[in-house]
């Protein structure tokens, strides 16, 4: 599809089918992150793949039990390697890097047919234990990946005049 | 173009044309930031548009003196109107909100011709001065927009298996 088509349409979705992810979708998915650019191009992070039901299930109860979270058949938990980074502005590193490449994903996983939600809702601990992830990572999201079961919503945004300035700030 | 297209070809421009960005291409661009998801879909987010060759050259003065910043036809400074809030997970919710809208910039500019790059080498307190953005809210990114005046590099990145595992971490 095209970038503009995907950026229009593109919804979070928060009901999924009960229907496997294709391996050759998810594998064009990954690739869209592994390209995604990073600060030095560093590439700290890993994305951890889960399918396994009972895993799927403690990941979703760790997730605050959002429901939609156990029922899409895969889950993508990325993890950043090296989250004590800083910026010279003093933006964390990892928020950027990662956050990028999850865009990646999101969009790429739309040219798919395939929705996505970016959660936040969740105990890092939890999500750690459950996929032996070290201590010193940081998981940035638990992200549901499959077809979506819900209905569109329509998209509300701001007017384009609230959200942008011209030569200096105004409120 | 096609997504997967922008996502293979895209790189980060580090030396500019002296050549205008049109119009139309710019509000094709600022409209895909606008389209951007959120988190509650809050969209606390404004984005400056510099075109004066004097603040411009005072911004890239702030951003450490990179020659390709004050190069740059225009740039888009990203101001979070929200740096406080953070979520469940512990993550800040505006460095993944801006991100995301950064992305969608990055990659719509992409699909115009037009290069960028994400800047994180700056001081907020000069690009908060030269464009009157109040204390309170958070310099995110000073990304330069323009047509590429550099080659193109080849793109390295990690294999997929350094960077996915399977049901569980793996380092």
């Amino acid at each position: 599809m095209r970038l503009i088509d995907i950026i229009r349409e593109r919804r979070s979705v928060r009901a999924y089918k009960d229907q496997p992810v294709p391996e050759d979708a998810l594998a064009r998915i990954l690739e869209a992150a592994r390209l995604a650019p990073s600060a030095r191009n560093r590439q700290q992070w890993k994305f951890v793949v889960v399918r396994d039901p009972e895993k799927r299930r403690k990941l979703a109860e760790a997730a605050g039990s959002q429901e939609f979270v156990a029922e899409a058949p895969v889950l993508i938990v990325a993890v950043a390697l090296d989250p004590e980074r800083v910026m010279t502005c003093g933006l964390p590193t990892y928020t950027v890097d990662l956050s990028i490449a999850l865009t990646h994903i999101i969009l790429a996983a739309w040219d798919e047919g395939l929705g996505t939600c970016w959660t936040g809702s969740f105990q890092p601990e939890g999500v750690k234990r459950v996929l032996g992830i070290p201590d010193k990572y940081k998981v940035v999201t638990v992200m549901p990946l499959g077809y979506a079961a819900d209905s569109p919503q329509p998209k509300e945004r701001k007017p384009l005049e609230e959200i942008v300035c011209y030569e200096e700030f105004s409120e």
